[in-house]
């Protein structure tokens, strides 16, 4: 058995157990999402947020305040079935933990974000090289010099993650993902870092730096982060999101967001 | 010069002017909208409802509050450049008007969602005919059976556009809605109208009956009227929307939505 052929309940018994690792290559076929969950009244701005800037920020799912539970995989909680929280307050990442049920909250409002691992099994079913996996590695993601829309109380930049694809099937890529826009989509760029303001591509500002092969064009996407960015920059007073590449795994088929 | 030549700007000018008709057929290739615009403190409601509702209602652009402009259409006023609005009062439609900017309020937010005549270009451009609009007719709309996810204080049922399609084009017709989510997507049901609980095609809930010819297949897909059948249901307090088949003319193209 491999992490690959694990059911998302499997997987997601294993982070209530707060095993902790991340969840790239994982339950293979399933989608994964990102999560961040804010106060009620912080709500309206991020739904908008997300509305405006669609392509980082899909939603797949909101929950009613205090609700841990999601509509995207039965009979798991939030607060626990992540394999890291990250907690925020005032714009500042104060804890990071395998466990967020000491930290929630009866009023946070949490937002399940389309993730670009949802489109990595396509890819791979494509016969299209996945080197951050290969590598044993969390994917590589950069902030960029791109804003987002502002939404309310919420600005900041765009981030992006990056799989390094050999030039011959970098049209595979774009036409597959292109074909799954509730998971980001097309690239947003493909090829020169220097476009997005990143300076180098061995520095990821989440992640892990990702070997890339003879041949290899880096492609970049909208990234489920993007809202942490956010945080980060409009210092809402309270926030538990994922930490990067340690995702939520649902119960939905990849082939569901797929048109 | 006909209604389909027409540009966006011209088209809101002579409904700027209180010319009033249904826009379908008009400013061909052009992205059209439907318009819904509540009190700020429903606004939430609003967008949740419309993010667990998408393919009905598709957001594609959210004003701050009071703001009668869109980032859709520039020198625009939503509260004069649609042909027809609705005036709505603890969900009764108390009033429908050529010009809405009397019964505008400074805490309206204003949605415009995706609609159907956006993809009618591409249909026509496949071949495949538009009996509504060969016939001079708004397009046809019934209330379903089926249950929008309700969302805070709003919940309702699905409402549909149907358009009569031969069936040997109704392949077509799929697969080129498929590929524009943004514009409510693909069918929700192809044939018999009863499993919608749709009693009676000549009697449409909004808009025109439609006369099929021979070897035509009703075709159904989600409806930018939905929110109205939720206001109906949920009674907020105020609301101004289009008229059904009376849209916002939006100076996108049809292709930015098309993926």
């Amino acid at each position: 058995m491999t992490t690959a052929t694990l059911t998302p309940a499997q997987a997601r018994s294993l982070f209530r157990d707060d095993y902790s690792e991340p969840t790239t290559g994982w339950a293979g076929g399933y989608t994964q999402t990102n999560l961040i969950a804010v106060p009620a009244d912080w709500a309206y701005d991020v739904l908008l947020f997300c509305t405006r800037n669609a392509q980082a920020c899909p939603v797949l799912d909101v929950s009613d305040p205090g609700d841990p539970t999601t509509r995207l995989a039965r009979g798991a909680d939030l607060r626990t079935d992540i394999p890291r929280y990250r907690i925020w307050r005032d714009g500042e990442l104060v804890a990071e933990r395998a466990d967020a049920t000491e930290a929630w909250r009866d009023d946070l409002v949490a937002f399940s974000l389309g993730c670009s691992f949802t489109f990595e099994t396509a890819l791979a079913a494509a016969g299209i090289p996945l080197r951050h996996v290969d590598q044993g590695r969390n994917v590589a993601m950069y902030v960029t010099n791109r804003e987002c829309e502002p939404a309310g109380r919420l600005h900041g930049p765009l981030v992006v993650s990056m799989r390094q694809i050999p030039a011959a099937r970098v049209d595979d890529a774009v036409r597959i993902t292109r074909a799954m826009p509730a998971v980001h989509g097309a690239p947003v760029h493909i090829g020169d870092p220097a476009e997005l303001g990143i300076a180098d591509l061995a520095r990821p500002d989440f992640g892990d730096p990702v070997k890339a092969a003879d041949g290899d064009v880096p492609v970049f996407w909208a990234c489920g982060v993007t809202p942490q960015a956010a945080l980060m920059a409009c210092r809402p007073p309270y926030a538990i999101t994922h930490t990067p590449g340690y995702m939520f795994i649902t119960d939905r088929r990849d082939s569901d967001y797929r048109l």
